[in-house]
């Protein structure tokens, strides 16, 4: 008998109150025969502020032992900027080596976006999830006087960018239209640039059947609000990803649908799945967040760990809920959570 | 009498045509006693396939010597990505002290927007333009091989963010609204975001009159589509600078009325003013390109040489052609020039 062993980190905010309904669904959505089993944490600030602990070793080993993780939102204002971002989130992607960074962006029918015309959008971005400014390299000296220099060192490796581009080509070969755009600045991080550069153009050989384009980081966020229907997938850096996904999900629903797999393909760490929006502290506790978020990531899960079926199923709910809602009153959270359940049990 | 001694870049693409209007406009604007002096330079794609220079020390030298730079536009696919990027148009902001890049985004009523309902827009970006990812710092090794490793370190000084962010509250300080907007990442690029948000914190207590706020590029990059009344002034990195203000003009008229100023406060050398886009060589030569970006560079340097009058008069110039052409078939290059002219003059 088949068994999903997940570890679940509510977090912070809204973190809470969203993981319950990406739960509910899970569990609705999973076949009679597969046993699921979960285990909280309590990462995040509150502990943080009890404890000083972020993540510990014992903490990344007992996560390891799991299938997956689903995380809600890490984050409050109490605790000073950098400490759970770097600690926690960043420290989690490293340790299990999270490369691809999977966002998916579509716009679905009915679905208020701040564009005009309702364009057509379905793309998904790989971003690059361990490399790059992210790494936590830099530093300062003469900290806190007139002199002070802070530097930040991104750095990029032919193995950590082949694989992710690698990866991208393979997302792209198996979609309808064939397409991946690289997004760099390589006119300007030419040491870096180049080598994305050169990557890219060398694994293409391997995808004949793939269409390439190359744009700067800067031009893409022009097509993102201009022509979005020009990208298929996207594989970019760690940080122009985190940017360009931001905005990606701002034209395509916001961010409260905005969805999210830090994902290991090698399989040799659990891959952890999050909603992209942050813990959201002014609505915390009322019962207003929107889990969409949430349970589009369950799906991206679902997918991850082989259930095609139920993440089609999970996938097809929330766009029906989606299309529909524009003509319903506000819901809460668990109404929506609620209603997401009907759907994929009905 | 009074005099500007103008040194003209037109460059490469479409450069060529718009600075030609961008002159057209500045000559018919300036007050019969200001003698303008111009003297063009062939620097671009051109002179570097016939002799491999980009910008020398003599160039330099020359350049020195005049009021202020108006440049067209420098690139062509023929000259590998980052030779005249990091050779040309990088070294002179560099070599020439340009830490203020000034760019503005404005609105206008019935101009096309890609955002729903004609959001009001009215900002104005200073982007750092000295350091950051932008100094060129890196390096690679294995070069080539599967296990190059290449860095690009972002450098941020106290000196350099201090007078940057000065500025920038005195621009704030100066507009209707007072307000500044810090935009960085400094949950994650802890070293350089906290030089930043200190230095942001201290100057602001100058400035008591200015409402500050601080948001992550990413968050930002949203506002942007969702919200872009929020914002007043805004602050930031080279890179993050050149990114949200690609974005900032695509929502605000697009790329062909984005204009912006490298700005020297101290005047030790020559500020230099551009349009945002680039030199277009789809459309080059063909007289399709829009004057409106260099000629809104136009009123920036005027601005910036204490011709404020006539700055005024340029921008309503625009003001009214962008308003009234919604109705016109399309015009030429020289067709809006002329336009262009008329109304100053008239
Ligand atoms: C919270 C922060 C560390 C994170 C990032 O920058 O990756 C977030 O913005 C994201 O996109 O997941
Ligand atoms: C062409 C390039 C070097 C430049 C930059 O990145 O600054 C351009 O994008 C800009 O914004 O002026």
């Amino acid at each position: 008998s088949r068994s999903i062993d997940l570890a679940v980190i509510p977090g912070d905010g809204i973190g809470q109150e969203v993981v319950a309904e990406g739960l509910k669904v899970l569990s609705a959505v999973l076949p009679q025969d597969v046993k699921l089993e979960t285990k909280e944490y309590d990462f995040g600030a509150r502990r943080y502020r009890a404890t000083g602990e972020t993540l510990t070793d014992a903490d990344l080993d007992s996560l390891k032992a799991h299938d997956a993780i689903l995380l809600g939102a890490i984050g409050d204002p109490s605790v000073p900027s950098g400490v759970l971002e770097r600690g926690f989130l960043l420290k989690l992607r490293f340790a299990f080596d999270h490369h691809v960074n999977l966002r998916p962006s579509k716009l679905l029918p009915g679905v208020a976006t701040p564009l005009a015309g309702q364009p057509e959008i379905d793309f998904v971005v790989v971003r690059e999830g361990t490399e790059g400014p992210y790494t936590g390299n830099g530093g300062t000296i003469r900290t806190g006087t007139e002199h002070e220099v802070a530097t930040e060192v991104s750095v990029n490796t032919a193995y950590g960018v082949e694989r992710v581009v690698r990866d991208a080509f393979a997302r792209a070969q198996a979609r309808p239209r064939k397409k991946l755009t690289l997004v760099h600045k390589n006119n300007v991080l030419t040491f870096a640039g180049h080598l994305w550069t050169n990557i890219f153009n060398k694994v293409a050989e391997e995808f004949p059947e793939v269409t390439t384009e190359y744009i700067h980081v800067d031009a893409a966020t022009i097509y993102l609000v201009t022509d979005p229907a020009r990208f298929d997938v996207i594989v970019t850096d760690n940080l122009f990803g985190d940017i360009i996904t931001d905005l990606a999900a701002a034209v395509s629903g916001g961010i409260g649908v905005a969805a999210s797999g830090n994902i290991n393909p090698a399989r040799t760490y659990p891959s952890m799945f999050e909603p992209v929006h942050g813990s959201a502290p002014d609505i915390a506790g009322q019962g207003k967040a929107d889990p969409t978020a949430t349970v589009l990531s369950v799906a991206l899960l679902l997918r991850h760990l082989g259930y095609d079926t139920e993440a089609d199923r999970v996938d097809t709910a929330v766009a029906a809920d989606l299309t529909e809602r524009v003509d319903l009153p506000p819901r809460t959270t668990a109404e929506i959570g609620d209603a997401l359940v009907g759907r994929v049990t009905g």
